[in-house]
Order: structure tokens, then C-alpha cells, then sequence
């Protein structure tokens, strides 16, 4: 039994890696891009997330807007770089997820160098996320977001 | 990369070992006994299902009763004993799911015996069908299966 190929299996079925981006008055240029790696769970059978989160060594676990689910989730931009990332290079996910995982990796790794603080950069983050989950809803479309 | 325990991860997360049982003129005490396993994914991306038909050189995959899903399904008593049980005790299940398979595994070892056809047999797999999945729904209750 292989826990490393384990967890990659459940999370390719149970997980996400998003990348939401809200308006900020707090950030340069308006809009905070937030990255994210979560796993939800029906409380009762809650052992698979207790097992994530101490295989990762980082992130939380709380109840999700819905009483009946729990939420894993990292958000901290250098644990997934240090702790999260490396887990899927070493272990891909064999789904058409891998994709998200890869321009996912790609933001989270441009915005530990402060890339999102740079005109450019911030463009370019911007256009990798939109290329993300592209089945998934978005708050805001990319022309209402202006840098 | 351990493709046995990713899938076993898969399946934790999106699998099912499920034992329906219906009402059926056409069977010994009245009452047809059905063990299966499956698992559902969004056609969107349907890769890791046809991963998994391929490893278990058994089953089908077809639509669901929606659209959007894809279900891979085994039924066939003998390939659940001979080819999926065997994976799963190799690669066993993280979360309470696996005390469903051990359930599961018991009934269809009994059924490629025959035992559905003794009056013991149907009634103690039966009594092991009842303490599979205890938060699912269940067509019949236990008092209206008289055998």
C-alpha cells in the first residue's frame, strides 16, 4: 500500500484546486487572487481527511457552509508550493484534473515570488486561472476584471 | 506511481459496493439478492473510469440516469470474487467504506457458493446486507423481507 498514490486517487475524485479572485480594495490592483487545494467529506466517514491532513502537515479542517460536510483545505501560498505541490508531482493525478494541477502549481509558485504585484505578472496569473476548471462558474468574467 | 492504491483512493472517495435486493417471482424465497460495485464520474472527464475498467478486465461503463455521469459497474458474481475483491484486499480502504467492502466481499463469496438458494443462507446474507451502507436508503425494510 502506497499513501502517496492513495491520497493522489481520493483527491482526484474528492478534491480542488482553485484559484478564486474577489475584488480588494487592500490589494494593488483591485482584485485578490486567493489559491486554494481543498477535499470535502461527509462527517461521518471523516478518516480520509484526518489522514490528508497529516500527510500534508499543514492546513485545516472545518465544517463546510452545510452541517453535514467537512473542508480540508490549505490555503497558505507557501505551504501548498512547499508541502502540497511536490505531493502531485511526484504522485499526478490521472484525470483531466492533472491540468488544473499543473497551471494551479504554476500560480501558486509565480505568486511566491510576488508576481501578483506586478502589472505584468498579475495579467499573466489572471490568464492561467481562467484557464482553470473551465466546466466551473466564475464570480467575475475576465472582462469585468480590468488590471 | 502505485496504480493499485490510487485507484483504491479513487474509490474511497467515488466508489460504491452496493447489495440491492428486489422482489422477484423468479427466484427461490421471493427475493432477488444483487451485489455490485461502481463507481460515477462526470463524462467531462472520463479518463480514471476507463483506467479502471482496464485494470479490472471486467465490468461496463454507461451512461447514467442523468446525462452527465458515466458509470462503471461489475454485477457478475464471479468477477467480484475473482478479480475486484482481491484488489481491494490488497489495496484496502482508508475511510469507514471499508467495512461496507469486508461486508460486501462476505456476501459474494457466499453467493458463488450457492448459499442464496438455502433458507439459512439467504437469511444470513440477508442480516449482513442490512449492516452495509446503515446511512443509505434502503426499498425494502428488514420486517417486510420474509423469507
Amino acid at each position: 500500500m502506497d499513501i502517496g498514490s492513495y491520497l493522489s486517487g481520493y483527491v482526484d475524485g474528492e478534491g480542488c484546486f482553485c484559484v478564486s479572485i474577489n475584488k480588494s480594495y487592500r490589494h494593488k490592483f483591485g482584485w485578490e487572487i486567493r489559491p486554494s487545494f481543498s477535499v470535502s467529506q461527509n462527517s461521518d466517514r471523516a478518516e480520509v481527511i484526518e489522514i490528508i491532513k497529516q500527510h500534508f502537515a499543514c492546513g485545516t479542517i472545518r465544517p463546510d457552509r452545510s452541517d453535514k460536510t467537512l473542508k480540508y483545505e490549505v490555503r497558505s501560498v507557501v505551504e501548498l508550493v512547499e508541502k502540497v505541490i511536490p505531493h502531485f508531482e511526484e504522485n499526478p493525478l490521472l484525470s483531466g484534473k492533472q491540468r488544473d494541477f499543473e497551471l494551479f502549481a504554476q500560480i501558486c509558485r509565480m505568486m511566491q515570488q510576488g508576481e501578483q504585484r506586478t502589472k505584468e505578472g498579475i495579467k499573466r496569473i489572471l490568464e492561467l486561472a481562467f484557464e482553470m476548471n473551465p466546466s466551473g462558474s466564475r464570480k467575475y468574467t475576465k472582462e469585468e476584471i480590468k488590471i
